[in-house]
């Protein structure tokens, strides 16, 4: 006598899991420089240097009981502060200490709006395919439904007209991820406008607010001059859910933070609920050590050089073998179309060769894989000629 | 339109928060040395040196990404050896890493377990008065009935007439905490076994096992000579939740533990159900750096001195004086009757005195009030002629 739903997601490994382990149990038996392991969106960039400093200082300065004890639920003043004042240089809006609420990374701080916003069964969550699969997770675990809406093949921004096509009156909110795992697509400021235009109709429509909840781990992965628009100015009701993960390669460590910006209606109800939410899930507060170092980090931005150069190794090498790549202005993926139509068959074939790549099927995107690009330059350049064989073989059947 | 459970939870802080900001805002009016502080559980004794030691360790020796990088949902292998090695040696028998799931301390730990054998809304969950406050939100945000049995007011032992008289068809699981927090109380092995087979007769009974979830972060806090039973040993049917908070006076990191013995009914079930509600509480994982630390520290053990000389101090100066005083073996906490039988009025004539002790009604006692000695053995002489001064006034009205 267990809970069902649980016990399912104990017994039920993600896709991605799944193919990790596959690639761990390849590398020991064929060595690690045989295995070809796109898998994992784990960064390969090292922490900066700042952030070792900042945990030495810490260590060194702050007396131990403040340093390692409990912090307020929504975290210590000058973490948030270091963050706030960050938010205002770069967005020239006014940002405080109380837009903040530190979390275990940005998925205790997805979860946590997810129950603040679902008020019963009957509550409908939309996801944009291709989307994180633990959305899905998430979402059932709030004991809501998930509504998919499905991709603009083209762009793959937001399909519009899919979107307006899906919110109900049962609509409590929609997630957001751009930069967007498993694309790489940066949505446009177009594009969130006709989203925003959308959201405003509807929530009139239906007598309340449908709130957006960004996933942003991937804010400071851009490149070029790509512009990453700041999304409450598009659509005030928005609430951001960022993780330090990506952007200081410290993903182990589980920082980040909900930020519920002043302009949303009722921000202040808001931000009780998702502080009730945190609190119903037994978060109690951020790791305090993390705080301190977020502390001394908050305007610390990563090294996107090696990012930036294996996207171009990654992008033309593929391109140029025939693949289709969707271009990919952010974070370290590259969606490609399976050669052969099929995307569980095509990952399953390139397994064969030890090349492993994540199909898109529970990202809600069948018939295309995600290649983590997030891995060492030289093992990118070693794969090619496997990305070929594969390409060839999947054509020749 | 929001989330009413979270709402309510975001906006009525916990009593002892209350009192906690009600200090802070005295000591700002009348200094900090006026102020008799006992509201808090947040060690007081700085964290052994191996802690700072360990941090630096990894630091320095370990590659960043690895440090820093996720680590498995059930936690990092070495870390989980560690401990389980500490218990092996402890407890003469056979634990491996696979007992072990490395959570963000033991609240994370004991709602893991709450989600996992919640099936429904019939569910009913058992905790014992005096108990933690907080297992109430946690037991609804799972959407279980929380079943209160009384305290046995001469012992503080389990009552186990009355925990027989509660259990019925629905009952999943019933919550220990041993040292307890308020009384600081330890459960001896005789209560334990009388528990154990009133669990054990009524779980033939109703055809399922009842779970005994033993929230244990005091577990390190026990003086003198006294016993601490080990729960499994006793009673199959236990995971312990475990927090090394108190131990290591680190309550802020958020590090703890679930571990599901081997001799449990159904073992892989409830780890795997642990673990999936883990998952869906979007845990993610413990954070690693912690992780690392507890991998060097896991056998540390505190300096429990201090607290033994401020047990010593507050137990003998307030009995002197003419409080009831509950004798504490454990934790660091002294659980006192109000002298005129109201917890909440003595609070506040207390509080008038500045001196701030919690009133335990909502642990689910009134008439009692706990006082955190957890605080710095000056604080505690001072506060005795205060604690003198409230007795006479309370007396004489």
């Amino acid at each position: 006598m267990l809970n069902q739903q649980a016990l399912y997601y104990g017994k039920v490994k993600s896709g991605i899991r799944q193919l990790f382990e596959i690639g761990r149990e390849k590398k020991r038996i064929f060595g690690e420089e045989n295995v070809f392991d796109f898998s994992l969106g784990n960064p390969s960039v090292p922490p900066p240097e700042e952030v070792k400093a900042a945990f030495l200082d810490a260590l060194e300065t702050q007396a131990p009981l403040s340093l390692h004890g409990y912090t307020t639920a929504p975290g210590d003043n000058e973490c948030r502060d270091a963050i706030a004042k960050d938010f205002t240089e770069r967005y020239g809006e006014e940002f405080t200490r109380w837009n903040f609420y530190m979390t275990c990374g940005a998925t205790a701080a997805i979860i946590s709006c997810l129950k603040a916003f679902v008020t019963g069964p009957e509550s409908e969550v939309v996801v944009l395919a291709p989307y994180f699969p633990e959305y899905r997770t998430f979402i059932d675990s709030c004991g809501a439904k998930t509504i998919v809406v499905p991709p603009d093949f083209e762009s793959f921004q937001i399909n519009l007209a899919a979107l307006e096509d899906k919110l109900t009156v049962n609509t409590r909110c929609v997630i957001i991820n751009t930069p967007n795992n498993p694309t790489g697509v940066i949505y446009t400021r177009e594009n969130l406008e006709g989203m925003a235009e959308i959201l405003r109709a509807k929530s009139k429509e239906f007598g309340h607010p449908i709130y957006v909840i960004s996933d942003e781990p991937y804010r400071e992965l851009v490149y070029g001059d790509c512009e990453l628009p700041f999304i409450p100015r598009i659509y005030n009701n928005t609430i951001i859910c960022y993780s330090f993960s990506k952007c200081l390669s410290i993903p182990g460590d589980r920082i980040g933070y909900m930020c519920a910006p002043s302009c949303m209606d009722d921000v202040d109800d808001v931000m009780a609920a998702t502080a009730g939410a945190a609190r119903c899930f037994a978060y109690v507060c951020a790791p305090a050590i993390m705080q301190q170092v977020i502390k001394r980090c908050a305007a610390v931005r990563p090294d996107l050089a090696p990012y930036e150069f294996n996207r171009a190794l990654i992008y033309e090498g593929l391109t140029k073998i025939g693949y289709e790549c969707v271009y990919p202005d952010g974070a370290f993926y590259l969606f490609i179309k399976a050669p052969n139509g099929n995307s569980k068959l095509f990952s399953a074939m390139a397994q064969d060769e030890n090349l492993l790549i994540v199909p898109a099927d529970e990202f809600g995107c069948p018939g295309y894989l995600r290649v983590s690009y997030c891995v060492d330059a030289d093992m990118i350049e070693s794969s090619l000629p496997v990305f070929q064989k594969v390409f060839e073989r999947c054509k020749n059947r």
